[in-house]
């Protein structure tokens, strides 16, 4: 089995850090890659971001698609493009904020999101009212640590750990979920630290993708929303990464 | 008063026809120009062109801002990358689902969109969702005539008109929303031909832009969700339209 | 075009005042009137001062639409009497705490409401569970100020100011709504100080019902709901009660 | 103990038949008295119908009081003026649609409304929603006889019966809720005849009444939304507008 | 009219006083029965205590059905097996906290939930959301004294009427709800020493199952959901009480 | 790693399938036992069944925890005893229902679930609630094939493959759910019949388990109200299997 990571922002020490982790919690068949696209920006902290992430985000995608993959894991809380994705991958797409919430649930009555920059929190909610998580997301709190700090910041983890601590203090949860991609290497010690289950989405969406093409599902509505879209011819400087398709 | 629309896909044909009808409502002292992004896909039918047709719908909504526009429309009725427009833009941004939706439920207790495809029906509940419209909201129903067929398919207003028609009786709901910026110069027609309300959301949103910027209101959070996003080294073909911030 | 607005109560100094904040963002083809009841509470400030507020309200708006009115706003937070408003008025209308709350919704992801006094807050969570806004609407605050203070306690605009501003804060919000009709002259003074969007409902009332009516569009459901009530011999005197308490 | 059963038209015959019903259910020691308000319409079929009802009801409500009522029922199904009567009211009120639909979600997991005109679901269905039984309540049929003739229409019991048995088949439901005071007194023989529960909201807010006043319960919130309302001057003559129709 | 009460903790001590507090309200007619299974836990307290208390609940309604009951109440705050019960007793079957909380609706605008150990707040929002009460049901507070130490703890009222005191003011509600059947005998102190309405739910339940009873309603879908399931051969230790099917 | 598939119901027959199925999912490091209660319903098929397998099934994950599991799956579609095994074993535990569910929402937009008899909807429809699927469950649908018939009624998989199609046109959903831990068998099958994805919750429930045992996640909450409940003495016939904790 041959499972993609995609890290849709173009910061590749924290897409390697991504697959180390995915990795140690795949299969011993599942073979796993992680990328960053070509384009987009090096972090993605506000909508404007996200938005100028997808389209190289969506060419990994496709990438991916004609190397083999059997499945596909979009590694940035954000969930962003995953409807495009699946119209245009055969297998499987699994969102990591999307893998973290529905873990959570199976965990307890109720979970906080800790995440980097309070200016993201908004989009955190949102995809908790999609998910249908509105009433078991208790709270998303921000540490104010930014993305490309928490490798760098030598008190990141210790920042992360109490805003951890508050949070579930604040909200009386029973779980936390870590809401940036570049959190996941510090996920198994801040649980120990704080002896409550956390879940980091990037190997939660590993695994869930890892199960669903062991089961053989990949994505429905294949007739419908989200059938392979139609070609078309795309202008302008977008069309070099969309010619391919 | 200076309004800017963005019709998001490539068709200046339909961008020519979006201005006309906005134009038309638009008060006396109010100047209003449609433009279409110089990349992107011809038509938004699917989540992938959604996805693709973003950037180039912000790079246009950051020229307006450099020439003066006090607000702006996004003409599509998915209202892509409207976060990220209000992030960017000083004055007010609107996309012609929520202006529809929120003008069709001060017409009465329900209404039904109908729209271009079958497979972007679940676009439009997740807007219905996302702006508190689920309850309102009856049904979503497509006409399957695709977006460019509009103007040049002799049998598209009596298709759209049938299934408006279907739509109402279907759904017992008061109101009816055409789910396609390519529709607007069909909406007066359509509603005498049927009798009911019939809301367009082009008009809609330019007369919710001109009330916005009339009332000296702008959107808020700028000090958190929707503040200017931070400047970053985009990487890749995206830079061209980028830099410029 | 002939917009009338009907302040539900009979204190017609907030009648003129609610006029001249109509008439301020009223387009130049519009005339805006607006009126008070023959009979009714001089403020409304509970639910009985609303039920008793209603009968004159309706014969307000039936005069308009005698008089020729396009359109009618009802110019009170509680939105009185709107369903009926709507079965008798040929044009739209439009409610104050609807139209503001619509309005917030345009310009971020949450707004607070401040009000007149505590008893009031409940009618106002109503309303925003009505019109789908309960998950935008993060808190509605009382100032204590009752209505009829609002002109003449010299510390009005300073508390009303500080209730804002704690409202801001405590909610976490990105947009102030007024709500009371009797707030609308301080709008911009409020938002000037506190750097955010303050909605007045007055004002986006009135430019809401501008726009239906320049859209052509009026209350649907003219078949059933929202059809003109059969004729009834109503009996009896409405007068006895109304001088007993 | 002494309970007053207010039916808000002012057709006397349907108020008798009422207080029959009311009477055929309350304990021993519970006197029931149920009046018709002097003002207002003779039916309730319309939003309008029910806004001019709610004076005249309230007048009652405050008789009530001043004889000594130890707690109130409102015995038309869109509940009108329930919040007003709570606040101007020492013991319980409750309103024939609430006791209804709680008493219908004691006998199953879901049920159905069969009213009379169409124009008057859209009423039930706001009420649902403010009671929480949006999930609970299937559906809101009407039989389409009017109120009164209830009575005097030969083939009425037959019609609504019939109705009852296409809505339970079509909705799936486990229970019927009628919705009209004026179809108290057919609710046995329906129920026979169908072979499932149905509940008539006269009995049911009767005996809920009773309850509460039983275990000594009456409205909470009277130090805030639920406080008398505090005497006002209030103006003018309610009459002229009710004969102008 | 006979009532069945069953408490379904093995305690008789509290089942005396339940007893007690039911036939306070009964009417004339009705005798009231409380009994306790013969096996299952002294207290419930967990999800399991709940668990291993529902087949000897349901072994007593069956022998109350053979007794003749007319109806049947459950009395411990989680509702166990309330669904169960309502399959194989042909009278009406009310739990005391869907009793406790519609009362509580009929009542004002919103209820604090006042119960034993923290543990169990869980299971209150559970059925909270399940009865549609999610929106006004506003806190489940815990006073932290277990079942067994209502009785034995001379502070145990004290406690628990400061516990509703602080969730009235925290969550600015209008009513408490006793969220423990061996609270019952505290409740009127409770509601004197406070000033406002304090809900009980072995009284309330009584209350709703004998009128539930006069109106001659039952459980409806018994054609389906609700009706008495097929025999079956239960193995193993169960077998003693269930062969009486 | 050793995972626990707990089958409520006593037909060992039926868990023999079980077991087979989800050995062949489980990872080549994953050891799965299934095994039934010693006491219990033959088949689930009520809320009364449901009721008296729990404490079969709770002795079950005892003897699991001391037979040294590192997880545990509860497969009956009904989810029984779910929060109580959370209470008891020190690994996560899942159930069929909610495993399925969260499974299809990866997999697009909505999903339908078809499962045996009419009278269990119900309590699917519970549970989609609960996990917050009630918007994207669009149909629970009977193919009215008794649990036990599954393997033996040689019609089984063409009923329910029909049941599948129907459903799958009626709601419009993307995916659909197996609602009964005995269809597992059938699932490849019917999905390749009908093209689409179909999900089994044994499957998905074992691979979900194993996740979260790879990511060292177990229930949280167990400081509160999944915390190991207190010792009691249990009365009566249960003492039997309640004396092991």
């Amino acid at each position: 089995m041959f499972l993609q990571v995609v890290n849709p922002n173009t910061t590749w020490a924290m897409t390697a850090k991504i697959e180390a982790c995915a990795r140690a919690v795949a299969g011993p068949g599942t073979r796993v890659e992680a990328v960053s696209p070509a384009m987009g920006p090096p972090s993605i902290e506000s909508h404007y971001d996200e938005a100028l992430a997808v389209p190289g985000l969506l060419a990994e995608i496709e990438k991916g698609e004609r190397a083999g993959a059997d499945g596909h894991v979009i590694a940035c809380f954000g969930d962003p493009g995953l409807d495009a994705a699946r119209e245009i991958a055969t297998g499987p797409v699994v969102g990591i904020a999307e893998a973290a919430m529905h873990t959570a649930t199976l965990l307890g009555r109720s979970f906080s999101v800790v995440t980097t920059l309070g200016r993201t929190t908004g989009r955190a909610w949102d995809l908790a009212e999609r998910y249908g998580m509105r009433g078991k997301c208790r709270g998303v709190h921000a540490c104010e640590v930014p993305v490309l700090s928490l490798d760098t910041d030598p008190d990141a983890r210790k920042i992360i750990t109490e805003a951890c601590a508050d949070a579930l203090s604040e909200d009386g949860s029973d779980v936390v979920v870590l809401g940036c991609a570049g959190m996941a290497d510090l996920c198994t010690r801040i649980s120990a630290d704080l002896g409550v289950p956390v879940v980091d989405g990037v190997t939660a969406a590993t695994l869930a993708v890892q199960s669903l093409v062991t089961m053989g599902l990949a994505t429905g509505g294949k007739r419908g929303e989200f059938a392979p879209p139609p070609p078309k011819l795309y202008s302008g400087l977008l069309q070099d990464f969309t010619t391919s398709r």
